[in-house]
């Protein structure tokens, strides 16, 4: 097996760009000082995150095909959470000497196909040794003349309504936690989250007025829509949609699991919200986030209280 | 002193993007699922590093401003060396929750204060719980309707020229390791570079063919330059700018010195480079780097071998 150390580090980069699928807004792909994306109508949606081993991800619990696809996932979904069409990703990856090449070739053929899926390109990024493994990626995105979709436009009288599964990521990480691997759906889903990446662009034309995407739990995540907008919103956990398969207790897993990368917004009182979309809740006066008339939590993920 | 994990990732965010200046490239700042900036002539310049402790800084030998100053300066010089104006960064932290929030603030510090050398701001990031801390700096730029300065326009008859000093940093680097930090002015260059951005405006404005930012080494930096333009490269050594504090040594330093993030590029036969470089050799037929003739080597950084 050969090693990423064995490579070296612009070996490795040689290996890992060669068959990366390079999309149309691609301009200029890696191999030089920065990649060159288009930003059509002259804004750039931007956003990154950092996943650290053994915390964002556990190597005997996925697949390096898997940690990519999920890592992609978060980040373009940040991206999709802004009303915008994703374009491109950037890659840093710290990873010990030792680490097999082909490892990492899996890891990047996951952030590639993920891409491909939200019609983004890998174009370009940054590998450097270090004891643990650990994952820079930033997406990048285009708004396509729109304004953005923000956490601050809800309004009182809006309906909130969500888009996705929601729940099952958490489900699955505590069947992994608790040594079981059945029903394969639910840690499939922990494993490689599928954001509806659409969602963006459904809820826009739907005329949304804030978008998020639920990455840390749906009461925290509408908690920042509540924040931001300065009103309450008002869950009825009778119309969550909590999927079957998550059995009695799943709507604490819909209602407190991060990670599927659902989307929630709010949609003004007179609108549809589009095919696909469930009214879970309306926006009022006030503050926080209630669910059934009562504040619910604590729940969600917080990286340092954990 | 407040810890990072006391304050909480959130508290943390809070805290920590509360006073950043946002520049006018700006559309939508850090507390949304991704940031908006702008990109007037409809592409964006992306790159990004990832800064490992005690492989990239040490704490014990920067203090943490001119750490965030260093891990700014490299991303931003990136973006110059395509011949862009950098507009914005983002900023993914790793870090043990024990760290102290003072410690962090200052880093921020250092990151927005580089950002506003280069006409930047910082936009958005990531704080995440790890062992050890770990930086991931992207950085945006605008072309301002021009090509990009690739490291593939290099042709035989072209001028090589540099912008930036040479060879300090990993002067300075030396004196660390022997647990010497006198003259302070080399210890001062290996904690904070300094870039001089403005070399990117002006190369595309003299017509350069091909650019970059000098980051692990003049000799093996012109190499990439040299394989990607499928040219050979010659240097002079008796024309390279070698600062006289470097002393009787100087030379090697200028030649493999990385990190000073000086720049280097290539500039057609009948052209003046601009004030402020300095023409150290020529590009012909062939491959490689050599010196006086020679081959020189080896030098320069690669992450996996060291």
């Amino acid at each position: 097996m050969t090693t990423i150390g064995e490579l070296g580090e612009f070996g490795l980069i040689a290996r890992l760009t060669r068959g990366l699928p390079l999309g149309p807004d691609v301009a200029l792909g890696p191999g030089d000082d920065a990649a060159v994306v288009a930003a059509p109508d002259g804004r750039v949606v931007a956003t990154c995150d950092l996943l650290v081993e053994d915390r964002h991800f556990r190597r005997d619990w996925s697949p390096p095909y898997d940690i990519g696809r999920k890592a992609a996932a978060q980040n373009l979904a940040d991206v999709a959470a802004m009303g915008a069409r994703p374009t491109a990703l950037l890659v840093g990856l710290a990873a010990p000497a030792a680490t097999e090449a082909a490892w990492v070739q899996r890891l990047y053929d996951g952030l590639a196909d993920e891409c491909a899926r939200a019609g983004a390109s890998v174009v370009g990024g940054d590998v450097v040794a270090a004891e643990a493994i650990t994952l820079a990626v930033t997406a990048l995105g285009d708004l396509a003349g729109r304004p953005p979709l923000t956490r601050s436009g809800a309004r009182p009288g809006d309906l909130v309504a969500v888009r996705g599964r929601l729940g099952l990521s958490s489900a699955g990480l505590e069947l992994l936690r608790r040594g079981e691997d059945e029903p394969a759906e639910l840690v499939r889903a922990h494993r490689r989250p599928s954001p509806p990446y659409e969602a963006g662009a459904e809820a826009r034309a739907a005329g949304a007025t804030a978008l998020l995407d639920v990455s840390d739990g749906l009461v925290q995540d509408l908690g920042h829509v509540a924040e931001a907008s300065g009103v309450r919103i008002e869950i009825d956990s009778t119309a969550v949609p909590v999927p079957e398969i998550l059995g009695p207790g799943g709507l604490r897993h819909a209602l407190t699991g991060g990670e599927d990368h659902a989307f929630a917004g709010t949609f003004p009182p007179g609108a549809r919200p589009p095919a696909g979309w469930t009214v879970i809740g309306r926006v009022a006066e006030g503050a926080g986030v209630v669910v059934d008339g009562r504040p619910y939590g604590p729940g969600g993920w917080d990286h340092y209280r954990g």
